[in-house]
């Protein structure tokens, strides 16, 4: 079987929300009997080039992501990302997917299936910590599970925030604001932080019951993107318990999250009334990844994903 | 820049001994400024298809060999390989390369790399114990290096070891010839070990003074192919000290190995006399996958390696 190429243009060209989505919930239902391995670390010759591997394996998936972040880039973005897919009958090389563009849809992708799981119903609010790239996926992503109509943006610098606003309302046609970060807590029924954050972003007592928070920032040891004392009094859940609470946001809390997989496959409560505060730490996984990449493929050969 | 895709077969193609020297050879004038992340071993979802993940970094080479090991397989290898290598100055993938055949040319190319840097000169008696794939290409690429004149063969099986002497002479033209493992070892200027043994295939007692011993079985925990008593009486070396060490022959070895590259380097001393016996474990390091992968591109596009 020959190895199928799919480029970055061709991937980007591909993807879209509802892959990206259905690609995750493939994802996180394989959670429970999946496999992820180590992940490991690396640089090029230059150390602040960095790579990381993510490897795993579900059902006739096995393969591995190799996420790049060079941060001096300029004209391309600092990111980028290759999956390899091996063949599951024969360990050879499967297909090699470029997905640079795409690797933006699969981590929204966990955003909104955690809204759409564990957020109330009637959210309407959408409060957004951050102004990056992958932050305005994020808003996109959440808006098209719950009924969102507002947008509050929360920024360290004010012309970024009013900048980012401008730019979600050109792509979303949501009326978006900036507003300091106390406005935007209270007034949120679904909260995103997308940050590189390694201190609390805001005052647990500003969040209302009933709030939704999805934590999406990028993870390693000493990330924070929430305070602590919210986690007295939210229901937490996140992709992996074991790598959620070694290197993502659970890091800080005590007690073991649940995985949105278990929620997912009815294995595990969600949210259980209106008031309760629900907290989704996104930590990212291989499994994301590999179904990302089987999903385009499915998609370049003219299957219905 | 568009990614460069060199398929089984134009690799199978592109690779000779040659060339895998060459890009051995860099490889470990590499290790002293190189750098090699952890090792993964993952598996599909069926645990005894395993891939593993071997990352490093050296001049303005970086990436990652994914290694397959899929023992069931019956009309191809068993064992395959891709080496992705990344760009230098963006991080974007730079090329893939397909390489199940070319990885016995690289771990044979070690070989005859310590083989040219420790045996005697004079070594005409080529002992080798195991008559797998790999051996055969270790007989070749060692049989280049130093004017051997005999092969002897060392197996478990009578049967496999009379087939496997026949087929190093039809490929060498070389005499092989089946004998016992006390034999084979008291005859060997080289005696090279490649088995996936977890017990030492000989009695130290056996090798002569000026034997140089190449240990090139697969490596992991519990991986033994030498008796340690060697250890006592020899001039120890490897690829990487700390890994041969962890998961390699001389995790049974008190003291330190000495880096073969650092005996390339100048920087080391080699053989020191023709009565040194000197042991060299290969367990394999990510910049032979990234230096080979390289050297085949070169001359893919017509440069020469």
């Amino acid at each position: 079987m020959t190895p199928v190429f799919l480029s970055e243009s061709e991937s980007a060209a591909l993807v879209d929300d509802d892959l990206a989505l259905a690609a995750a919930r493939e994802a996180f239902l394989a959670t429970a009997t999946g496999s992820v391995f180590p992940v490991v670390i690396a640089h090029s010759s230059v150390p602040h080039n960095r790579f990381t591997l993510k490897s795993g394996s579900a059902g006739d998936l096995a393969g591995v992501k190799v996420g790049s972040f060079w941060p001096g880039n300029t004209d391309l973005p600092r990111h980028s990302s290759t999956i390899v897919l091996l063949d599951p009958a024969t360990g050879r090389l499967r297909a090699v997917v470029e997905a640079a563009a795409a690797n933006a849809y699969r981590t929204a992708a966990a955003d909104a299936l955690a809204v759409q799981a564990l957020a109330r119903n009637d959210s309407r609010t959408l409060t957004v910590i951050g102004t990056g790239h992958q932050a305005l996926h994020e808003v996109r992503a959440v808006s098209r599970v719950r009924p969102i109509d507002r947008v509050l943006v929360v920024g360290r610098r004010a012309d970024a925030a009013r900048a980012f606003a401008a730019d979600v309302t050109a792509r979303t046609g949501l009326p978006a604001e900036p507003v300091g970060a106390e406005a935007g807590v209270c007034a949120a029924d679904v909260l995103v932080t997308a940050t590189t954050s390694r201190e609390p972003l805001f005052d647990a007592r500003w969040v209302r019951p009933g709030t939704h928070v999805s934590a999406m920032g990028a993870d390693g040891p000493g990330k924070q993107e929430l305070p602590v004392e919210l986690y007295e009094r939210a229901a937490l859940f996140c992709d992996l318990p074991d790598q959620s609470s070694a290197i993502g946001e659970f890091q800080h809390a005590s007690g073991t999250p649940v995985a949105l997989g278990a929620v997912l496959a009815g294995d595990a409560p969600g949210r259980t009334s209106d008031d309760d505060v629900t907290v989704f730490d996104s930590s990212g996984f291989a499994l994301q990844d590999l179904t990302l990449a089987a999903a385009l493929l499915r998609r370049s050969s003219g299957e219905t994903a």
